[in-house]
């Protein structure tokens, strides 16, 4: 099954466009998991099996893994694996904002999609498309491109006018026009700016858009997600990591938020009080 | 002591601006080394033994050690801890391309300054400053942003005028001008554009430049030598990876190499017939 085909299966299987971010940092971690063999696995399995219900997605941000060394890798591999085990519908996207010439993104496309085994990546479009075609061309993944991020200052070169637009406008349009020709490509828009996720949304018709920013970062939840709905009222994955991973009690964290944005959307497509059932 | 002075006096010791870009990868290597226990450690500890004299610094780009798994990355900690320990004159660099808003730069940054040891990253400028500050704050360490890269389709966004300039100038002039307040700055400009090289001389000082994309990639080394040289005959890092890696005489092709810098350097800076003794 293709990548985003997989994504929109999960999101209407479980009604949810909530994307956990599986940002899990050693430092952050319960005492109890300091003890396990592998304590970013250990804590990935619990929460998890706490909030699978609620979510469409899983967002690990590869350098939080890297921060924790050789182990920290061995962790994501073995979330990876136990994820295709006993959750193989969730979607799974590696947060790497990846770019390198061809032969560089070839390797990291081989680690990202082949070793690690994730559906979607994350891509820095600096560099053009053809510098990201080892990815691109991966018609069975999912691709997906940096437009506007939510740090501070994010506009510096984002929001720089060329050809009369914004360059986050042009790289929009870029994806949507060009790079998208085996229909693999999704956004990142930050949830700082409705405004902003609303015009990307009129670039790219019903191309998914993932959203990080809600939640410790500040994105208000209800304006994202009326602004980036596409045509039937999905095709969004929004991201939280910190509120649900930390969160006293996880499994009451995403079900709030995904309530929360389900409560926006329109009737029939979102209705957080009767959920479908899992297959 | 401070990175970029590392690599000055580096470059003067060894009389050098060749960059050997450790970019090795299993399917490459001689078949003795496969029945090593850490194959890459053994083929880097091998092809530097040959070639250190004429260096003045490495750049394993992490891709392929990412593309080897656990092992690979083991192989680079490794190759690191061998370096620090036999060549610690030696400047490297861990190509790497990152970029992320500020908490997950933070985690990089301790992946490749804190648990890798290198003395400077690649960065990619498109989130902008705030979120490399975690890099850009390292006053020990150096930060090489991304200008204008070797790849065909480099102009997409490179090459956009914003402001009456193409947007790789933009980036030139930010990092010049905004982003060096530590002086721990450098830039990324591909072998394929003397022309642009040279623009960037022009804007960015005496700030040392990587040019990646001589050798297997094509760029004429004579060429982008004339055209990148500082006002002190030095201030470039001219890196070749696969013609030196993969050469019959590893040894050999770097003093090639090398030689062929020098002979485009104002009497008394690189002097190929003369170096200076190593301390």
């Amino acid at each position: 099954m293709k990548a985003i085909a997989k994504y929109r299966r999960r999101a209407k299987q479980v009604n949810s466009l909530l994307c956990l971010g599986l940002d899990s940092r050693p430092e952050r971690l319960p005492p109890q998991f300091l003890q396990q063999a592998n304590p970013l696995f250990a804590f990935n399995q619990h929460v998890i099996q706490r909030t699978h219900e609620s979510i469409c997605a899983v967002k690990p941000n590869i350098a939080f893994y890297e921060a924790a060394g050789e182990a920290g890798l061995r962790s994501l591999r073995l979330t990876m694996e136990w994820l295709r085990e006993t959750q193989p519908d969730l979607f799974t996207i590696c947060d790497a904002k990846r770019a390198d010439i061809g032969s560089t993104s070839e390797a990291y496309a081989c680690a990202i999609f082949n070793n690690l085994g994730f559906d979607a990546v994350t891509l820095n479009p600096w560099l053009g498309r053809d510098a990201l075609e080892p990815f691109l061309g991966r018609d069975d993944k999912a691709c997906i491109i940096l437009c506007r991020t939510s740090n501070p200052g994010a506009g510096e070169f984002q929001d720089l006018e060329a050809k009369g637009r914004p360059l986050w406008q042009q790289v929009a349009r870029a994806v949507s026009l060009r790079w998208n020709d085996r229909n693999n490509c999704m956004l990142v828009m930050g949830a700082t700016s409705p405004a902003e996720l609303a015009q990307a949304r009129q670039i790219v018709g019903d191309m998914p858009i993932l959203v990080p920013g809600v939640g410790a970062q500040g994105g208000d939840v209800a304006a994202v997600t009326r602004a980036g709905l596409d045509s039937q009222g999905g095709g969004l994955l929004i991201n939280a990591a910190r509120s649900i991973l930390y969160a006293p009690d996880p499994a009451e964290a995403a079900r709030t938020l995904r309530d929360d944005i389900n409560r926006e959307r329109p009737a029939g497509t979102g209705d957080a009080t009767s959920p479908q059932p899992l297959p």
